[in-house]
């Protein structure tokens, strides 16, 4: 690790030792010892703070409780791992976790009736109805991840056997909710450009009312999927949905604190977003919006009273389990909301950027671009069997090459061996950043001769 | 808040502006520009410690992102509060926090089978094989809270209708587990000590038996409950349970972390821990262990099939929805575990400190404890009706007369006005925070002309 950054990790741990003498100390009183220590733990700073300044010193603390390493990607890398981008913290959320992170640090003030979303301090309620009209829906929870927030939703509307519609690049966890749920998911094919479109729900609608003698009860889908980040139709997907009366979850996973999402221009009865994959929050958290017709449905009061004492707990939602991100997790996101709601509003420059990397990419020979083209999304699949999954056969170090030539020049986050079919994501890189990925892919290209049309990367009209 | 400890916090921050000048960066190379903010950021980090060395200083930053508080409760005062206690950092967890912060921080090697308890670096799958072995169980996975395990459990085991016997001190999240399963609670009788014993249990599945044509399908029963912490006995109900052929969930919210437990002697089938509650953990987290009989079930793979595509998920599980606790959460938890498998064995040490505590407060004329006594956990509820209450009737700020003593004096935690009947936490402080918080129980006692017996609290025989 660069001295500096690793010097930077020790200035503030040690600080956060400093903190810890406070912490044992009796209330506004410091024992001689304990001065002694703040004395010498603020000294071991102050020598931290040389080195930054000198760019002196070794290593000193290499491990958190001894077996963590300290990670360091985002300081010392341009790293381009295709889930992680956009969850990448603010400073301001690394600050709330400084700040918050003690297991039950958001309920000081949790007062009656004694649930999260209603806490006022630290301003938990306000940001639930942040959270709903950022999304344009009319209530919002935070949820423990996107997964929490769709099984809430297939654990109140799938029985057993339903049938659930998503789409053949769907998300793993929509399987897995569903399935939960006892319900069977039912897939819409594709069309040959890899995207779901309303006249193909409608069709995958119709055969499973055909083959099971029921419609299905749920649609959920991707606005862009994991696979290829294409759009898909989620506008008119809602309203085939709505035409059989099916209600219909927007899976806003990349998009929810990355773009606009107009909740209610969509059509959508659900929109999920996860906090840790798109709006730049600690894991795992998440939202799950909904509508005035449905909240009384998914966010259901608990109706279960004790045979012998008669209790009842009925401010508590069934499908929140109560009370759902409390502490660190839950204020990283808040932290972080005021710039991821500015930030959606990048958007275009965002995909611009991404374009950018992507024609720079396809400059050189034998690159092609598996996503839909040009790009909308910042998550981009690209295909380098015809120059680097070439260099690697034969190459002593096989596909390990490339990730070593880029490693070597800061770039990490592609799956470490693969050069033929790979995602990487733009999102929240810097212009300068990405010039200099493109420089670097190019350059490596050149290394092992594969060619490279320059200019074709100024124009994006390849 | 003190000055100090204020600076100490914005010293933190202003190195996470620094650090935020590492992550904006090209790799290895830096601007004329970002060296300027790198040397005023140390700069103004220097300042900062000269205040805290000095006392000196205003504040100059009050919020996080505007709108949320720096939260000092833990560096300013005595935090009593019942359910905070064990679930403060360590010092390595805060660190953990500071490298880990990031959305998927703990996904940058992972590969294949893609799961998060197969990672190796961090070592989260050796923390799983940990965590199992640290409660004498087989298997266990990291959950977003206790309540996440009861839902995997109930959602496994329970169907439309079936009964599950819980204590009559049940927590509200076991009911919330149970009806969003689909079953009904039937809870357990305590006898005249407010204790769950084994011959009720046996009673109560009789009763739910004869009811309902159908024994119970599952039993839950918290070791120590939420209202009292009283211990039950746990062994013998799992003893009964068995006898039924019903398998036992063992609920340690209250234990799991703190003291010793050993899922197999118990007999338990399930342990639930709280990591937020007990083991020194961000929220949300928690463990659910289980045996290698249960395993299969609970943490069934998932066996839908894409209908269109053929997709198979198998290595993902139903109930964990995939990958569970992501990020800074789950590496909190790693980093605080080497120190909470020490500390469950100064246990006996934090329940004489409670007692001393509740000796304390029985010398003053009027109290009463509602636990049972002596008490076996640091977690206490007691009743002042008959003196701090008086008092509270008589004064101008009623039963905010208390909490207005205590935290002049550096003590917060109780329910702010409450002067009947309220519960507090000694858990992991220091004896000389607990004969502090004595001498300033029994101080406040003598202010207000209530009688002290001042000898009774040495000999915790009263």
């Amino acid at each position: 690790m660069d001295i500096r950054i690793q010097k930077t990790f020790e200035a503030l741990f040690a600080l956060e030792d400093v903190r810890e003498i406070f912490r044992q100390s009796l209330p506004n009183v410091t024992s001689p010892e304990e001065e002694h220590s703040i004395k010498e733990g603020i000294n071991k700073v102050r020598k931290i703070l040389d080195d930054i300044e000198n760019c002196t010193g070794t290593p000193q603390v290499r491990k958190i409780a001894d077996n963590i390493n300290i990670r360091s990607r985002e300081e010392m890398y341009i790293n381009i791992q295709p889930i992680q981008a956009a969850g990448r913290l603010t400073s301001e959320a690394r600050k709330a976790l400084i700040a918050y992170g003690d297991g039950y640090s958001v309920c000081d003030a949790c007062s009656k009736p004694f649930r999260l979303d209603k806490i006022r301090s630290p301003p938990i309620g306000p940001f639930h109805e942040q959270l709903a009209s950022f999304l344009n829906m009319d209530v919002a929870r935070v949820v423990p991840g996107a997964r929490r927030g769709f099984q809430a939703v297939a654990s109140t509307i799938v029985n057993k056997n339903d049938s659930v519609i998503v789409s053949a690049l769907a998300h793993y966890t929509e399987f897995l909710a569903v399935e939960a749920a006892g319900g069977i998911v039912k897939e819409i094919p594709v069309n040959e450009h890899n995207i779901v479109t309303a006249d193909l729900t409608a069709e995958k609608i119709e055969a499973v009312k055909r083959e099971t003698g029921k419609l299905p009860v749920l649609v959920i889908i991707d606005h862009f999927d994991y696979q290829y980040a294409n759009e898909h139709d989620v506008k008119d997907i809602a309203k085939v949905a709505h035409q059989y009366d099916i209600p219909f979850l927007y899976n806003g996973a990349y998009t929810v604190g990355i773009m606009p999402v107009d909740g209610k221009d969509i059509g959508a009865d659900f929109v999920v977003g996860s906090g840790h994959k798109s709006m730049a929050s600690p894991a795992p958290s998440g939202v799950l919006a909904t509508t005035n017709e449905w909240a009384p449905k998914i966010f259901r009061t608990t109706q279960m009273v004790g045979d012998v004492t008669k209790r009842k707990f009925g401010v508590k939602e069934v499908e929140m389990l109560g009370c759902t991100l409390m502490g660190s997790t839950l204020i990283g996101m808040m932290a972080s909301f005021p710039t991821v709601r500015e930030r959606v509003h990048n958007w275009e420059e965002e995909v611009k950027k991404s374009n950018y990397l992507i024609d720079g990419l396809l400059a050189i020979e034998g690159s092609r671009v598996l996503s839909e083209y040009p790009r909308k999304h910042t998550l981009s699949k690209i295909d380098t069997s015809g120059n680097f999954d070439i260099v690697a056969h034969g190459h002593k170090r096989k596909g390990f090459f490339l990730s070593d030539e880029l490693s070597s020049k800061g770039i990490v986050g592609e799956f470490a061996g693969a050069t033929r079919m790979w995602k990487l994501n733009t999102y929240g890189l810097s212009w300068e950043k990405v010039h200099y990925m493109v420089d670097t892919f190019q350059e490596v290209a050149e290394k092992y001769k594969i060619q490279v049309h320059r200019t074709d990367h100024f124009d994006g009209n390849k």
